[in-house]
């Protein structure tokens, strides 16, 4: 059945695939350490325009967010971040499990306020007895937040040179990067994110990958000895190739920034589709999620041509239900959703 | 110099320092394994109402909440707490360091109210994604709270029945629990609290002891092999007797709640002192802490004449200064508060 | 070139990637909630003779073994295992970074001696003082081992026994199961393995998959929201279809038992080889690993035809090189390592 | 009844009781703040001889240990230990519980020895899979060790130098470091334990103090934050004073050594007694602790006398049992020893 569910319905972009076949044979050593891996770190690198960073492959993003918060936070400080940030809500305590306290500033629309992360930083500071509380050690944001909506550059910006200020780590969690940066209603670049950033990630599941997101730290931030960091964290890939083959062919000949591009081609027809149908927006983002209200009975009756997402309750009567293009979005997908009656 | 600082800046009861004195060349096995500690737990049970209670005897306040909270929480559950709380504040951190969210509630007077922790519950079981979330295990409340207030008996019970009806634990932090129980404005008693949390502790630190928690399991809902537990966080202490001839003290003769009765007293003069400088109150509390408001004259002043507690900063001008008895504050002490000008 | 480095040095079996590449585009939901996940356990079932079994899909071997363990062992438990472990040697401390202890035992060919277990156990409870030591919870081996040694089905049902009277679990670690099982000199089957080991895994990274390991889970001793576990662990996959499609394949038609026998057959030739050039054997297997002695000049000669795993020195004049066949290696590679002079 | 069980089998010393009664009523700040926590720190560092260096206090050895250790070490690094080591054996795994592997090396007398130290260290740099492994980022050794053995200048020195070879810290546990340095048999100072160790504690639980460690970095090697780092780990004392006047008055007037070396005569006295007993030594050590072997009947018939520690079976009829002496015991004990027939 066609689903809007989310954004990791299909398998992975059939050029990766293709490539997978292509390499298959080929023997290659273990661990991240062969020329695929190589070649897709250079190609990041490049498309972000930063020579000096550092690349680190892994498998997915909950355990992306672990391991870059855990290695790079000390032991006794904490991350801030958005309440509906998807380390506090949606990974299933994955960051304290790991020791850290997940600092949450409330955020109506996903995103964390300047003034609200100042707040946050000057009360910990004024506080006399901060040597007894959790130090912020990082700011954690998504782009694009959790609920599709984004950032501006010079938000972005604002909330970077907070961090520096306050010499703590800004930290963008990229699931959707792709969705964000090619989004028809943004003016932050992947190039912006790799200058504000002191790390981020590229995320690949959500972007057309069977698994695998792309972590870049810059400015020499990367924890030393980051392989063995991982495996400790049982975290390490034994074919590393999986990652850097998925990786090397999105960052050949623009894939990445093309097949995102289609999710958002997507998005726009989506939406024009739920005001055709009079369908009552909850959120309308210029990404590739979109939020509707549905009672029971709308809910069943699209129920019966897709699948979607339910993503809370509103009120007693109404339903948050979420409808996702991706990579792997056709037009006859969306067919299939305009001939809902 | 006279401190209304905190509760714990004196030693600890002179009748509790002759015991030690008395019983100090006594050959006596470790680990809480002597007959002090026994007899201690034994006066406990009995003030408690509870002969079925365990009892267990800890160092302190924060050791306390992490051992009780990790112990008896599985890895992918949290604890609901104020977010005032103790351990969302507090703590350094220490509830995450083992591991587990605290979930916040937002609390403005330090206590929980039902109805938010009801809400807490619903949004929690209704959100179709709970699997991928930090589930409720326990909810942690202090009594007092801290910031003085209390509880009702209704409230508790109100409070105890959300948690059974959710099968999760209710666990009260009494870090000053004697303050509650013998404030000239409640209705809650020890055995109230022992019948209506599934564990909770009396404290120690700050009600008369150089250190100390007593902390009370009902219902059998003592984790198994406790003391190897204990001593995996690194917390048992070797000479058991220390807390055990403590507590033995503290609970003879109703010491414990003699000189909780004395701090009351004492607040409630405090009160009055208050109330006579034309001090505006920020929290005035039926407990030992007392919370007012003074610009940098008035502190700079103030502090010529005794040591007290910078809370927070009220607003540009003011700040929150907290005033505190205890069980070793004197009528000389708040004569010297009365003598300000 | 040709590399005998170790069994993960290709990509996957080409009937793998010919599913993946067939179920591509099918709309599934994510997190193992797929028909093939579904398909790949009931045939993991079928091949154990465990109607009863609960299945898992992870996605590598340490994160396998940290989530194993670490799930089922109480906080203050450890687990025991040979020295030569890979738990003890090559996780990179990941057991104990999820607080447990391995507790070692001397093995010198892998293998975990029923006598040495006992000892280990005996010595634990005998011991007065045992409350003040880790608890040995669980049993941890390998078949075939770290040094591709098998044990006898007698050794197993001794080991078994030993956990079943002592109250604690036997985790079989099967990265290399197929290898084991599909050995010309054993008498182990893999419905042996379901019978004796609580819980054991079935590895598909060294055994065809491009990742994947199957935990299975005997008498119901999954720990319960397991799901939830591995997400608070950062270790779930949210394409779970690369694992369910991988083992569903794995699992048809005797492929993972197939691909296994003929890495048995390149080792049977691959041992013969050896003979004939007169290198001596360090280890001689009857798995998919042998161990030789070489000497610098040698190792240099061999680097040149093919790549080899250096395993450990052995003497001042000696090393330890490990030669390595899998499902994927050929009469061909074979042929380039008797080319050698 | 009169104990030989172990070395804290009565509370404080009776000056510090007196001190603390003394100091009782003092108001005074919490958290180590107070004027006696920074004189006890004062007094330690002349003591060593290292007026640079940073003192910390804690209340128990387990607890100590975990800190250091795991405030110290990065999470990819173990700490390397003889077996019989305190940190192996008796802490119920509080080392690995803060995710830290204990590397453990064989030690028939309790005594790291260099030539093993140097293989351990080799054999993981020469391994060419070592970043797949636990690197060794510390030497823990115990002095006097568990076994009641000592070092000699000569053996530490070569450790020592070992660990600076390696950039590694050499840590010493010095729970009853005081038995250690007033041996009749031994040339190890105080000082140059200061000037070897990278960091050590000096023991107050068994040498006098009703609880409390005092732990010396020396050259500049204390993690910062530390007083953040003890709380988030629960192990931060409210009442520091309870520490500073215990430390403050145990290293006033050499009261440390004083009371130390009178457990060495109590010891001299029971080695003469064992002897002139017939009793058949296990270990006869220059410090506290003698170790006898004893078959059940004498067992029996000793405790009608004194109470013993059971340290472990030693063969079929026979146990170890361990006679300890401390600062305690007094020669009207010994003759109860003595009396036994």
């Amino acid at each position: 059945m066609v689903s809007f569910e989310c954004d990791y319905v299909a398998g992975a972009h059939p050029e990766i695939l293709k490539r997978l076949v292509e390499t298959n044979l080929e023997n290659l050593p273990g661990y991240e350490d062969d020329h695929y891996c190589e070649s897709a770190k250079e190609k990041i690198r490049a498309a972000c325009g930063r020579e000096d960073a550092d690349v680190e492959l892994l498998v997915g993003g909950t355990q992306t967010n672990m391991t870059v918060i855990s290695t790079m936070l000390k032991e006794y400080e904490g991350v801030i971040a958005p309440d509906s940030g998807h380390i506090n809500v949606h990974e299933a305590g994955a960051i304290e499990h790991s020791g850290h306290k997940v600092i949450s500033v409330p955020a109506d629309d996903g995103k964390l306020k300047a003034e609200d992360l100042r707040g946050c930083l000057k009360a910990f500071w004024d506080n006399p007895t901060h040597p007894h509380m959790v130090f912020p050690g990082m700011v954690y944001i998504s782009h694009p937040t959790e609920y599709g909506t984004l950032y501006t550059l010079d938000e972005l910006r604002e909330i970077a040179g907070i961090c520096k200020e306050h010499d703590i780590y800004l930290y963008i969690d990229g699931a959707r990067l792709g969705y964000g940066i090619m989004s028809s209603d943004t003016d932050v670049t992947l190039k912006d994110i790799a200058e504000l950033a002191d790390v981020f990630y590229i995320g690949g599941t959500k972007v057309g990958a069977l698994c695998g997101e792309a972590v870049v730290f810059t400015g020499g931030c990367k924890p030393d000895r980051f392989m063995t960091r991982i495996k400790t964290r049982a975290a390490l890939l034994a074919k590393g190739r999986l990652l850097g083959v998925q990786f090397d062919t999105l960052f050949t000949d623009d894939l990445y920034f093309k097949i995102s591009k289609h999710a958002i081609d997507m998005a726009n027809r989506l939406k024009e589709i739920i005001r055709s149908k009079g369908w009552e927006f909850y959120h309308e983002t210029p990404t590739n999620q979109q939020f509707i209200l549905m009672n029971d009975e709308q809910m069943e009756n699209l129920g019966k041509y897709v699948r979607y997402d339910i993503w809370d309750k509103y009120d007693d009567e109404r339903t948050i239900v979420r409808l996702v293009t991706s990579w792997s979005t056709t037009e006859e997908d969306l067919d299939v959703l305009e001939s809902v009656r």
